[in-house]
Order: C-alpha cells, then sequence, then structure tokens
C-alpha cells in the first residue's frame, strides 16, 4: 500500500476565502523523510525547541527485511516515510541528524480497550498531511483524526474521537532515544506532568544524559486515569514468587510520582457522540514549573486555529524570500529548504529565559539561547546563509556559542542542548566566528571570540576540540601513529580552522596571530602525494601509510586517513588554498582532470559534507566554470526533489538545504571563513531577497534570469546593469549590489581557447 | 570471626553522671536479628516512621552455601545477625514482617576512591552498638565510625572520617524491596531531594508501588558531589554502539532530576584531619516537601545529642512499665518486648497532618494516622496489650482503622503504608474493633465500626476481605472445591470474627444481629471429624477430603486445608468455642490428651500465630492449669533469650512479643474479643503498670510475686489481697484491681482428684 501524502497547497483552517500561496503554503515537510533524510513531518515553529511528530519507527521486525525499526539498525528519526505502524506523536525531536536522539514525550488517541504497549496499540494510518506548523493523520484502526500544531516551547494536538471509549495515552518509555528513565505525576484529570531522560547523542557523552520536562494539559477531564508502569523482569530465586513479574501495572487514578523505565499515563473518556479533545504540552530542559510556564504563555487559553495561524505567519516572515518562475515543484524544493535551514538550531531557553548552562550545572539567563549545533557541517555553508538571510538568528547563536564558551571552558564542536557531544572532528566554532565577522557581522565580543578560538589551537594537552594539536604544530599534519582519528581529515580542518583565525587575526589587527596562522593553515600540503594527486595518511616519521586505496572510506566505511569519507572526497576539502591546490596538481588543467575524474567515477558523495563544495570548484579553472553550472544542475535534478527520498542523504541540520537554496540562487559561499561567493546558473527567473537593512542597506536584492528546463549555463552575468566579469564576488559586492542579473543561455560558455 | 556485640546497658553520650538504668537502657535492639525474628538492630524513635537500620543482606554469594542473602532467599529483613557485609544504612524499614519491603534510602560513607557497586563499596564491620533510639558501628575497610539516632519521620547520621578523602554515598538503586525506580535531585552541595519506589508487599498488589520521598542535609558542603546512574544494559543491534552499554556514569555537579532503576548520589570531602559530617534526612509517604518539612521541624538545627536524647526519653515514657525482680537478661527480654511491641503500627502521617490515603489517591489530614497493620497476626493478643497499656495509641489505630474503611470502603487486612495487600485471611479487623471496645475503649464511632463489620460479613459478591463468604453462610464452612485458600482455617478465622461481631452487637445492643452471628461463630463445628478428633477439609457436597495427613502443613508447607499450619496448629484454634471444642472432644480429658500430644509430638509451633494460645488452653481443664503455667515457661526459656536469634521466628508486628510480656506479666488474653484473661505464673518479683487514669482509674496495676527461677507454679492468686478463686479474669475486674499477688511454689498445684 503507498499512502497518499498530500502537500497542504491551500490548506486553511477556517472558512477564509483562499488567497495567493505564501511561502509556507509551498513548504512539504514529507522532503526527507525517506532516503535517510532524517527530518520529520511533524508541527514546528521556526527554531522551535518543541516539535510534535508522528512516531513510526517501532514495530513487529518479524519477517521484515532490513526493517527501518529503531532498535533494528542505526536510524536517527522518528519517522520514516515508508513505514507504516504508527505508535504515536514525539514532542521534542531532531530534525536531520545522523544519531537517534529525542524523539520521547510521545501522545496517542485510541479506542476501545486500554492497551499500553505500542506493538499492541500501534496502527496503520492515512491521508496525512503536512505543511509548516502542522500536521494530521487518520488513525486506521481507531478512526480517529490527529492533527497537530507548535509554537515555539508548547504544541497542541487535536484528537477527533468517534463516539464510544476513547483512550489518550502519554507513553514516557518508548523513544528514539536510547537514553532511558521517566517520572510521571497526574495533577488532575486534565494535567499531568513529568520529565523523560534523553541524551547520550551519538553514543557520546553518556554521563551528561539529561532530562526533558513537560506539563500536558487536557481540553476535557477524563473520566478515568491513571500511570501504567512496567518494571524490568525480575530473574532467579527472586521472580519464582512474582506472579506479576514483568507485567504491566495500571495504577488508575495514582496521583503521586511514579519513575521507571518503561512508564506511561493514560487518560479515558467515554464519549456519547463525536468529541474533540485538545492536548496541549509544555516542555523545557530546565523544570516542570517552566514546562508549565511555557505552555501558559505560549498557548494558555489560545485556540488550535490561533496556534496553527500565528506560527504559519511567524513560518512565512522567516521563509521571506519571494521567488517567480521555476515550477511549483522548484518553488517547494527552495522553500523547503528554507524551511528545514530554519529548524536547527532551535531555542533552548525557556519563555522566561531560563536554559541549562553548559558544562556548569547550573541555570543561565538568556532570551536568546540556540542549541543543535552540528558545525563540522554548518561552518561550511549554512551559516553563510544564515548571516546573509536571518543575521539576528545568526548573531544570537554566534553569541550562544560564546555563551558555551563562558560556561565550559570551550567553543561548541556539537552542541545539543548544552551537552557537547564532541561529535566529528575538526575546530568548526573558530570557521563560523571568523566567517560571520568577515561577512560584517561585528556585533558580538570578537576579543572574546578571538581569545576562545587561541585557546583551542594553542592548547597542547588535554584539548577536547583539537586533540593531537601538538603534533599538528610540530609536524604540520596529525599522524597515523599519533592516536587521533581521520588524521587527513581532521589535518585539514584544522587548517581551514587555523586560515580562518588567520582572517579574522588580519581583520582586527592581531598581526603576529594572523601569520603563525595563515603559515599553519597550509600545511596540509605535507599530506599531499605528487605520485597520487591525494592527500595520503603519513607516519610521524614521515613515511606514507600502506596500503594506500584511495577509493576504502566511501560510503562512511572506516578507513586510516579519513572520517566520512575517501581520499577523492577530501583532497580537494582545502577551498581556502584551491589555487595552491591547482598548483600542486600540476595546473588547472591536471586539477580540473582529477576533479572530473571524481564525479565521472560516482566517488563524489553528495550526501556529505567533505566534498560539498566540490562542484563549485571548476570556476576556479578559467573555461571551465560551465561545468559547475552542470554539476550543480545536475545534483540538484538528481538528488533534491518534491518527494519523500528528495533529499541525498542526512539533511544536516540545514546543511543540504542551504546548498539546494544556493545552487538554485546561483551563488555559493564557496571558501568558509572568506568572505565570497562564486557564481552558478539560478532556477528561478526573479528571486527577491528581503535582507535586514540593520546589515544590508539595500534592503534587498534581487536575482533575475531567464532560467528554464533549458538555460542551464551562464553567458553574462550583469550587476546593477552593469556586466560582471567573474564567477567571484566578495561578500561586500553582494552586500551593495542590488540587482543580479544571469543571463543564461541552453549552450555552455566555451571560454577556452 | 564472630562480631561483639555490646547491648549499651549504660550507653551515654555526654559526661553526665550515670543514673539508675531506665527501661531503655534495658533495650537490646539485636534480639530477633537472627533466627528469621526480623527484627533490625537500626535507630528508631517509637512508632517511627522513620528508622535507620545497618543494611547487610547483599553480598556476592559465590561460595556460601545458603547464604541470607536478599535476592538469594525469601528474605524480609535489611540486617541479619550472622552476616558481615555492609553496604549502608537504610531509612525506612519494617520490623519482624514476613516478606522483603521497603529498606531504601541507603547512605553509606567510605573513604578513598569514589566506588558506586555496593560490592565494591560494601565492607565488613566490627563494634556494633545498639539501644532504643541509636545504632553505630565502625566500618573496618574504611576506619569509619557510623552512628545513627532518629525522630519519628527524620534521622541524623553520623559519620567520623580519618584524614583524607572521605565520600557519602545516598543509593537508591539497591534496597531489599523488590521494587526499582527512583528519583534523585541534587540541590546544592549539602542538600539531596528525590523518591524512590517501594510497594507489593508479600508479592501482593504490585499495581499500588509508591514513592517514598526524602530530603537529605549535609553538616559540610562538598568538594565534589554528583549523581550516578547505571542503565539498563542494550541488548541487539543498538548495543553495538553503545560502548558505554551498561556502565556506571557518573554526572558530576548534576542538579536537575535524574530517574533510574539504579541510581544514586555521591558527596565528596578532602579532609586534612578527622573530621564528623553528619546527615539529617527527612522522609515523608506525600511529597518532598512534606520530607524536608518533616526534617525542618523535628530536626532542624538540633544536635545529634539533643536528637538522641529526645528519642530515648520517647523511649522510657513508652516503655513505662517498672519491673523488679528477675535478671538483667529477663528485663532485657521484657523491655524489649515492649519495644518490639512499640514499632508497628507506625505512624504514617507527615508533621503537617498530610498522608497518603487509602485507594482514592486523595492526600488526606490527621495527626494520629497509623499503618502497618498485619492484623491475622495482630488481633490475637497484640491489640489487647496496646489496649491496656497505650489506650491512646491503640485508640489512634482504630480510628486510622476506621478511616481506611471510609476512604477504601473496606477495614484493613494486612495494611502497609495506605496500600491494603490482602496479605493472609480472615476478617481481623473486625476482632480488634470488638475486642477493643468491649474492653472498654469506646470512644470511636462503634456505630461505623459495626456497619464496617457487617459490610465484611454481609457483603456475598466481590467481598475482598471475606472471599467465599456466600458458602459460609450457606454451608457453614468454606469447602474444598470453593476456591478459598486454606478453607479449614479461614472458617476458623470467619468463627472469630463472626463470635466478634456477635459480641459487639450484644454490648451496643444490636440484638437480632448478635443471635445471627452468635450462631454463626460456631459452625466450624461441621468440620470437626470425630474420629480423628481434628477439624479436616471438607469438600461442598459433605464429603470430608482425602487423604487426610494431620500433620501435613507444617513449617508453612503448603497444604490444602490450612493457612501456615496443619490440623494439630488449628484444631484449638478456637478460643471463643474451647467449651464446645472440649465437648466434642469427649471431655476435657481428652481435650487435655489432645494438648499434650500436639506439645509432646512437637507439632506446637511457636513461631507462627494460630496455635499461639494452646499453652493457655490447659487453664479450661481444671486441675491441668499447672500445665499452662510449666508450658509457657518452657517455651519462654526455649524460645526467648538476650541474644540475636531470641525470638521464635518473625516477631509479627510485635505479636510475639505480646506473647512473651503477657507470659512474664502471668495474664494472657486467651480469647480476643472475649473481654477476660487467663493466669499464669508471672517472671518478676514485682511489676508495676502505670495505665493511663483515662481508662484505667486507678492509674496503676501492681503484679507481685515470689517469682525465682524455681518458683514456676502458682500456689494462690490474691486480688488487692483477697484470694482469688479462677485462673480467669475479666478485664473489668483487671481494670478494678490494684494488686495481683502470685503465691508461687516449686511444685505445681495438683488439684485433680
Amino acid at each position: 500500500m503507498k499512502l497518499h501524502k498530500i502537500v497542504l497547497s491551500a490548506f486553511c483552517l477556517s472558512a477564509t476565502v483562499l488567497t495567493a500561496q505564501t511561502p509556507a503554503d509551498y513548504v512539504n515537510p514529507f522532503i526527507g523523510t525517506s532516503n535517510y533524510g532524517a527530518t520529520h513531518p511533524g508541527a514546528i515553529a521556526p527554531r522551535g525547541m518543541l516539535s510534535i511528530s508522528p512516531f513510526n519507527v517501532a514495530f513487529d521486525t518479524k519477517g521484515i527485511k532490513d526493517p527501518l525499526e529503531k532498535d533494528s539498525r542505526w536510524l536517527s528519526n522518528p519517522y520514516v516515510n515508508e513505514n507504516r505502524f504508527l505508535t504515536g506523536f514525539t514532542h521534542v525531536n531532531l530534525s536531520g541528524v545522523g544519531c537517534p536522539e529525542l524523539g520521547v514525550i510521545i501522545t496517542m488517541p485510541t479506542t476501545g480497550e486500554l492497551k499500553t504497549n505500542h506493538l499492541d496499540y500501534g496502527t496503520t494510518y492515512s491521508n496525512e498531511k503536512a505543511s509548516a506548523g502542522y500536521y494530521s493523520t487518520h488513525l486506521t484502526k481507531y478512526n480517529v483524526k490527529a492533527e497537530m500544531t507548535a509554537s515555539t516551547r508548547a504544541g497542541v494536538s487535536r484528537y477527533h474521537f468517534p463516539k464510544g471509549e476513547a483512550n489518550i495515552l502519554l507513553n514516557l518509555g518508548l523513544g528514539l532515544t536510547n537514553e532511558q528513565g521517566a517520572m510521571v505525576k497526574i495533577v488532575s484529570p486534565t494535567e499531568v506532568e513529568g520529565m523523560r531522560m534523553v541524551g547520550s547523542f551519538c553514543y557520546n557523552s553518556p554521563e551528561l544524559a539529561y532530562p526533558v520536562y513537560f506539563v500536558a494539559k487536557l481540553s476535557k477531564p477524563a473520566m478515568n486515569y491513571g500511570v501504567w508502569h512496567k518494571p524490568e523482569t525480575y530473574k532467579g530465586v527472586e521472580a519464582e514468587w512474582m506472579w506479576y513479574n514483568g507485567d504491566v501495572r495500571l495504577k488508575e487514578g495514582f496521583s503521586r510520582e511514579v519513575v521507571g523505565d518503561s512508564i506511561g499515563a493514560y487518560f479515558r473518556y467515554k464519549f456519547d457522540k463525536e468529541e474533540i479533545v485538545e492536548v496541549k504540552v509544555g516542555i523545557s530542559y530546565v523544570s516542570i514549573a517552566n514546562a508549565r510556564e511555557n505552555l501558559e504563555k505560549e498557548i494558555g487559553v489560545k485556540t488550535f486555529a490561533d496556534v496553527y495561524q500565528q506560527t504559519k505567519n511567524e513560518w512565512n516572515k522567516q521563509l521571506h524570500a519571494r521567488v517567480e518562475g521555476g515550477t511549483d515543484d522548484q518553488k517547494t524544493i527552495f522553500y523547503t529548504g528554507l524551511y528545514h535551514a530554519s529548524i536547527h538550531p532551535n531555542v533552548l531557553n525557556d519563555v522566561n529565559g531560563d536554559y541549562p548552562q553548559s558544562k556548569t550545572n547550573k541555570i543561565g539567563k538568556s532570551n536568546n539561547r540556540y542549541t543543535v549545533f552540528s558545525l563540522w557541517d554548518t561552518y561550511r555553508n549554512y551559516h553563510q546563509l544564515m548571516t546573509l538571510l536571518y543575521p539576528e538568528q545568526q548573531l544570537g547563536m554566534i553569541k550562544s556559542m560564546l555563551d558555551i564558551y563562558d560556561e565550559s571552558g570551550w567553543l561548541p564542536k556539537w552542541e545539543l542542548n548544552s551537552t557537547e557531544t564532541f561529535t566529528m572532528v575538526g575546530d568548526p566554532a573558530s570557521i563560523v566566528l571568523a566567517d560571520t565577522y568577515l561577512r560584517g557581522l561585528t556585533n558580538f565580543d570578537v576579543e572574546k571570540a578571538f581569545q576562545a578560538m587561541l585557546k583551542g589551537a594553542n592548547t597542547l594537552e588535554k584539548n577536547p576540540i583539537r586533540p593531537g594539536v601538538a603534533e599538528y604544530w610540530k609536524l604540520g599534519y596529525l599522524s597515523v601513529d599519533g592516536g587521533v582519528a581521520g588524521p587527513v581529515s581532521t589535518t585539514q580542518e584544522y587548517n581551514i580552522a587555523d586560515f580562518a583565525i588567520a582572517q579574522l587575526a588580519k581583520k582586527i589587527g592581531k598581526k603576529s596571530d594572523y601569520e603563525r596562522f595563515n603559515k599553519q593553515a597550509y600545511s596540509y600540503r605535507k599530506l599531499f602525494d605528487s605520485q597520487t594527486k591525494l592527500l595520503r595518511p603519513k607516519y610521524s616519521n614521515g613515511k606514507w601509510y600502506e596500503p594506500f586505496n584511495p577509493a576504502s572510506g566511501a560510503n562512511f566505511e572506516k578507513n586510516v586517513g579519513y572520517i566520512e569519507g575517501n581520499a577523492w572526497q577530501y583532497v580537494y576539502m582545502v577551498t581556502h588554498d584551491v589555487k595552491g591546490m591547482i598548483k600542486m596538481m600540476g595546473g588547472e588543467r591536471a586539477f580540473e582532470k582529477q576533479l572530473d575524474h571524481i564525479f565521472d567515477s560516482k566517488q563524489y558523495d553528495m550526501a556529505n559534507e567533505p566534498d560539498i563544495a566540490y562542484p563549485y570548484l571548476y570556476n576556479y579553472v578559467r573555461g571551465s566554470e560551465w561545468k559547475t553550472q552542470k554539476r550543480v544542475h545536475d545534483l540538484i535534478e538528481e538528488y533534491f526533489q518534491n518527494k519523500p527520498a528528495g533529499l541525498p542523504g542526512n539533511e544536516d541540520t540545514g546543511v543540504m538545504s542551504a546548498w539546494l537554496i544556493y545552487g538554485m540562487m546561483g551563488f555559493y559561499p564557496v571558501s568558509p571563513a572568506e568572505p565570497i561567493y562564486t557564481f552558478t546558473a539560478p532556477k528561478f527567473n526573479k528571486i527577491i531577497l528581503s535582507l535586514d537593512k540593520k546589515y544590508y542597506p539595500n534592503g534587498e536584492l534581487i536575482i533575475e534570469s531567464n532560467a528554464s528546463p533549458e538555460n542551464l549555463y551562464i553567458k553574462r552575468i550583469l550587476i546593477d546593469g552593469k556586466p560582471y566579469k567573474s564567477y567571484f564576488i566578495t561578500h561586500e559586492e553582494l552586500k551593495k549590489a542590488k540587482n543580479i542579473r544571469f543571463e543564461l543561455d541552453r549552450k555552455p560558455l566555451n571560454t577556452k581557447k
């Protein structure tokens, strides 16, 4: 059975007259819910702390080959589009990440007899609808329509029950996270509070596992309610007397706290006609009291329609680009890209400003604390896009990163809800800080930022950000025998970070720092093997590591030199030194040949970050710029589509979408911490970017073109009416421009002799 | 190694001058801590909600034959005297019960490296001292002296640390209960709060498992502190990535809630000299806030010495009998008996009056709510003793039982912390209510009590107190095929309860009820088999159950007719109809012969309740009363001693001790709900019972005798100087008496012709 997915192109709750489609109307939250995109179709507000997602990754796998089931494989999302068995709606979720985490506080409407085991109460479903801030489906077994919307820290679900017995479950045992343990307390027939342990993202820092608190309020008092608890099954002598060993216990009407790994609350009704029950949930990472306050302040007595309308308005504000021309599908993937790029980093602080600090175990105060910094991913293009489109949000993220430094003593690497998970490698925060400053968002404490960068770069011992940095400074590279994972990749990452530090040092007048870091930024060259024309793992004694198979490491296979990639996918990840690389390769043609080889031999991996800028590197080869346009076009066509499998793989908290958005707009920030962009052919006839006048005095950038399915190649670029000769443009020039006009053609512009 | 147990005959904390030994000084809390007595030597106040007991029943059993280890057998106490491995001090405990429960909120001082697994941090110990309200020991591995005292709802421990690293652990994973699950939150370097799930006493009512809340305060701020958590070990695919799978996690400084089955908090110090750290703990069954209030109100800033002195004073007030003559050992077992009889029922309400109601899931208000009603045990002699010595406490218990009826709709049977565990059989509450009223404590709502009794007796369907009661009314007995456990025993229990109801009905003028219940009270006679002269299990069609082995059922062996006993142990459990039984047996001599046979063939079981009155039944046989004196004397000598194994078996919440106390005082309430006593030879030369003038206008009863190791037999009894001719006395007569003088002799008084 193939379920019918309907994009809500004209969704409206009330009988208002249909007006023109807004950006939010184009969003298809199902994109990325298959092919490991790891997004979910749930209801969420821009950068929301809460989201309500259908949860369909827990089912009986008997007889199913390679099930996309949470415990049967590495599965990082609460929802997989092709799955069929729904066991509730999760209230905290990550979107587009590569590890299982959150996906808890599950509500579920059922009818008839009370069942608390998800394998018993789960159901197929149909008629899924999702838009920005809204999701609904029809639960087959129960004939219940469930719809949900969300504000930043709270959400509302509406369950449309038929006549008869109805149940609302709050399942605190089930979840995507690998953490266990919850507490629940029923406050009244209409209210329940509690917490659920989460944490150890990517199997890192399990000791930092932490609670997420919630308060849930029901619009109708339950006839009966209670808590269920399925304790661990005893073994041995004790078990002989425990006739109830491992059984579920129903604690009817119980109103004191209950804790356990597998617990939940239930609320039962008996309706003599069709009835709607609304469940409003507030969450907090600080306390139950704050979860209640978040719920009261954000939702309170607002109706479902009010909350949805408000969130939709927020989405329209957030998705403020206007595009003309292009197909509906193109508009959909573009706006959905912006939507996906506006989910993480998300708000961490409660409405009262409370948030859990990093490392200190204290509660901090901020009205602008962000979390979910997947920086190894996002330093490459995501934050550049935020700097351009959402400078205030980007500054909030920068300030959050500096607060994390203040709190924990280190800049973040892969931060999640104030825990540092130390996922991936390198020193990506330094790159983001430098890039943001160099692109003109200077309204933060750059001196502190610079000191934080220096600490990460210069601390030779017990450095959680840059392990092996002593050897790196000494040899210029991390050796195979040095004990640091992926020594080639990590050397490259450190180089890019050092380049970033150098650029910032130069900008803020730290001359000697500039010189030191600028020199170090090219040390990766010591790993260049002129024979294979690749970067190769090397021992600390200077000898190459053998055997060397450049292809080894593709498809996330573990290998000696690289992190999530192979020699082909890393060799050109030197965006700060493309010219140096060209020289090492023996000139532009050799460089181009190698690049062609990578694409043509299918070594290019669109689904991961190291080679994400490769398609744009043809712009460094005079006369071959058309290949950038071709490659970008082909990659968009192949990997980015208006369908659940319409992302190349993990969305990576907005990075894949950022790549797409740039590709469709016609420019790309090819070199992190270098405030430049490089051009490709846009996909729309007109793109109007409203920009924040505080940072972009023009307040608007219009990109025009004669884009069409045939017109893939740049013939000429005009900026504010004047022909523009280069395929690169600085951020400053872009900022000054009001109009960029691409004249496109069906044929590549062959400028080679 | 045999540890030296020291009874604190003259324990004093400060340098005050030694005065005469007070009753509390005689208490040896080690009595009953071996031979399955199931008492513990921990610090406790009279009827305290909290007690602090050493916990030594969790250890590595490898190579140990029949270990007295909590998970290796049915073990119902936190401490066993002959065990050697201590893993902490529990803060809620049951005393002298037959099922494992409570034994949680474990604190433990250690030194050096932090270890959180009890098998690693546990230690041998020496120099145990215990007195009423006090316990101390020396922990071998750590050279730490640990001492503890308690008020009603709070306790203080003092840990004397040597110089160096010190740790205080709060282990919420380990416990005697079979329930799991706890929550902990560190509030500050000197305070921690949380809860622990307990419940399912005797493997009953697991769905009613409930939290006990606590707040602990330390006298010195910890240098470091945190929470540990050992999550469940994952299996399968997920586990492959979890390098930390099943490992303990240390959450240093973590200050939000943590839940889990195996969690705890730790506080670390580094002392440059010997230091004492006090840990004050308050508990509540209502909330953390109440636990904090209990701690503040009862202990607050009081010193350890103050708390102990206050509790000792309370014990001296409670143990208000004065005895003269007899050995120190006799005084010790007598006062320790009173001590053990003053532990349960215990206070359930918090200082502010809050307590968890039974069944309603509401919080009630009372300043006098008792819990732990092991009524199948206690109806036989315990409450009669309370009525005499502690009438206000007994009335508090009666009122609590009626509150339980109001709350749950039923009188209690085996109530524990407002959960009805339905342990054992019969309708014992009715007997206690009637007996109390008939002995003159009438200051309760007897009409409500009577209605409650009628409900238990007359509800034919879904009757949780008297299953099978419809058949019982119809046939006069419970049949083997009726499905009720121990049909003979249970018929007898219902008969005694009906006798009690009849007696009360008569007293309060319910004539027709009297007649109906009085008639039913002797229906057990239908189970009398004149051939075997025993009560036998019978089918509903009137046929005897075959095969019939009277001995089957001894030593708690399961059998068809009886509960925890056999035909010998039950045949004379008809204390309300001894004369009827004598008649059925064919006269006094036949009755006596059967009784002799039971004792002589070792069928008499001192360790359990059904035959507990047997030694006194010789008083119903004219001329053989000396046998009562002999049997009681011999049983005391054999089973009740000043040593850990000095109880015959389970203390049964004061019942064994009540039996002993009566036996030593020279009278026994032989027939529950019949306000009489029967005499035996006392063991002291003088016993001065201070009685509550409100109920006993004389305010005092003096029992005198020429008791000695030789003078075991009653020659003559004088009441207020006048010879008394009977071996029975009514409660009213006893109440009027000021002085009962026993003239004892070395030889039995043979009055037989």
